[in-house]
């Protein structure tokens, strides 16, 4: 897989990680470390949450997400480097879970902030083994054009 | 400090964490994880990049504000709980920096989907030492109402 620079981005392509398991032990980690609320880390009270079961942290699908897509065929030239983006969680990720990513491209336009640099906005699908989406994420991100 | 209830949030609020601090081994550590791109893992290779010197995963700096707001005053009944926003990074957390947290509530409103629950819509800029935001997220969070 090599790099893609920003010419070779166009609304319409889509991108696709591997696959990565999920389980209780992750998912009480990093709630421990980052995100400690009883629906994350202990079974028996994440039952009587909003979750009716133990559910990953938001924020935890969320840096899934960012290894998926690292691992991906997406690559841009200068890495995955955005300014944010609309982030929604639809679905809570469960212990054994199986999470992949969709990257669409939706748009790309020139930068008038960085030179040598284009804009490319893409929508991130994270899908679970049932292809049901549990975290879209829309975010702008920087690629490097062409050189020469 | 304790819980706040739905009927207990009202627009313009605002609480406020304490301070964390962030090193270069934990944005190594949590890259490694989550976002394995060498401006976050190498110094050498992070001057290289648009960043020019080593920078936090933006997905390290949210789950660092989403640790700095479970541990403030603003203590929603039932948890953080939100459904997504939009989130911006505005400026990279570097090595030694200190991050707090400052949560504003934006608007209140009854939830027709979750009985028993309101919306309350905050949003969170993650600061600097320097009084900088690095950060801002604008969710949506479910919180319960007042018993009885």
């Amino acid at each position: 897989m090599s790099l893609r620079y920003f010419e070779d981005f166009a609304a319409g392509q889509t991108f696709r990680s591997a696959a990565l398991r999920v389980d209780a032990e992750a998912i009480k980690r990093f709630a421990a470390e980052f995100d400690p609320q009883p629906f994350h880390l202990d079974e028996a009270a994440a039952d009587r949450s909003l979750f009716a079961g133990l559910a990953a942290s938001g924020w935890h699908t969320a840096a899934l997400t960012m290894r998926l897509c690292v691992g991906s065929d997406f690559r841009p030239a200068g890495g995955i480097l955005g300014i944010g983006g609309e982030l929604t969680w639809l679905k809570p990720v469960r212990p054994g879970d199986e999470l992949r990513a969709e990257i669409e491209v939706v748009e790309t336009r020139e930068s008038r902030s960085r030179p040598g640099h284009g804009v490319v906005k893409v929508r991130i699908a994270t899908l679970n083994q049932d292809g049901e989406t549990v975290q879209t994420f829309t975010p702008t991100i920087f690629v490097e054009r062409r050189p020469g």
